[in-house]
């Protein structure tokens, strides 16, 4: 399966797709494209030897343009499964009906709890003793698509977020690269008397 | 710590309470109040030697009738902490003024996702692969109040709402006992910088 990942960021969970299943099993990066040309996603995409292009919104160029150019970019690397890993910006539909039920998120909450950013700031304004990461199909909302793979951790004393996204990261790292072996393997359908049910055959 | 417990049905979680901190470690049940005649947990208040009635709705008793006669029964008994067991009612807030920050409840869910009723059933619905109890201050709202203690279970295959609730049971019948110890032991309090955030020492 032909793998591309969209990042903003420090891309570490770019890194862990890099790590875990990258020319494994049936799964192969061939793209990673960022909203910003300075993230680090993409040098370690180049390091990787996988193709890296940033698509920026600018003066000439607005969110369905950018989105138009990425998803042709993508195409043309013959992408079937796009992930975003720490990708910041929301996808016009129009992105998404390029690739219909091939794009997943991974969140740093329990979804349907604290969806969009700052989750584990909503979630430590909440007051919650439990935290966790939901990897999930992308739709036209704000991290309301279908459940994937969730995971959960107790974290009762937790106060700052940095000390709850420490314990986060490594359960992304872990599940990220999950869900596309997963659905590399051919493992995951959805569930004909409940579509937003999600089954994962292992 | 004089206790009281008001329940609706079978009186599962009344009977974990009888059973795990009844006549222990500073916490006594003095009362017990269903909305329900027939419920069963007022069987198991008298065979545990509680004091046990009940308070319904009627032609001559409307909600705010009941709650307050139901608050005055329960204070006669001087109860210091009133914990919901599978209680059904919405509690009115001249009921919840009368033991302001005593009053606590059991939730089949990691609020906030969840909250109200059926919260298995919107769970399930919603396709979560992790589901969880919550044992929460109430406040006014519809299991608003800030979160004492949760635990969490992953079940990512679980697709009837009985057996989820059959995995759930014996986590509420932990956490609830373990919620009116630590309340009992003083080790309850409120972080001064988030009044939502709940301290347990331990």
């Amino acid at each position: 399966m032909r793998v591309a990942v969209l990042a903003s960021g420090a891309g570490t969970n770019l890194q862990a797709l890099i790590d875990r299943v990258h020319g494994r099993e049936g799964v192969e990066l061939v793209a990673v494209a960022s909203d910003r040309p300075a993230a680090q996603a993409l040098e370690r995409a180049r390091a990787a030897g996988v193709a890296a292009e940033a698509f920026v919104l600018g003066a000439d160029q607005n969110r369905a343009g950018r989105d138009r150019a990425m998803a042709s970019w993508l195409a043309e690397r013959e992408t079937e499964l796009v992930v975003l890993a720490g990708y910041m910006q929301l996808l016009s539909p129009e992105f998404l009906s390029r690739f219909p039920g091939r794009v997943i998120n991974v969140h740093p909450a329990l979804l349907p709890a604290f969806p969009g950013i700052g989750a584990v700031e909503q979630a430590l304004e909440y007051g919650v003793k439990v935290f966790g990461v939901t990897v999930h199909f992308v739709d036209e909302g704000v991290d309301t698509g279908p459940v994937i793979l969730q995971r959960a951790i107790e974290l009762p004393d937790a106060r700052e977020p940095a000390e709850v996204l420490e314990r986060l990261h490594p359960i992304e790292h872990q599940l990220l690269p999950e869900a596309v072996r997963v659905i590399a393997a051919g493992a995951v359908r959805f569930d004909p008397s409940n579509p937003r049910h999600v089954i994962v055959d292992r």
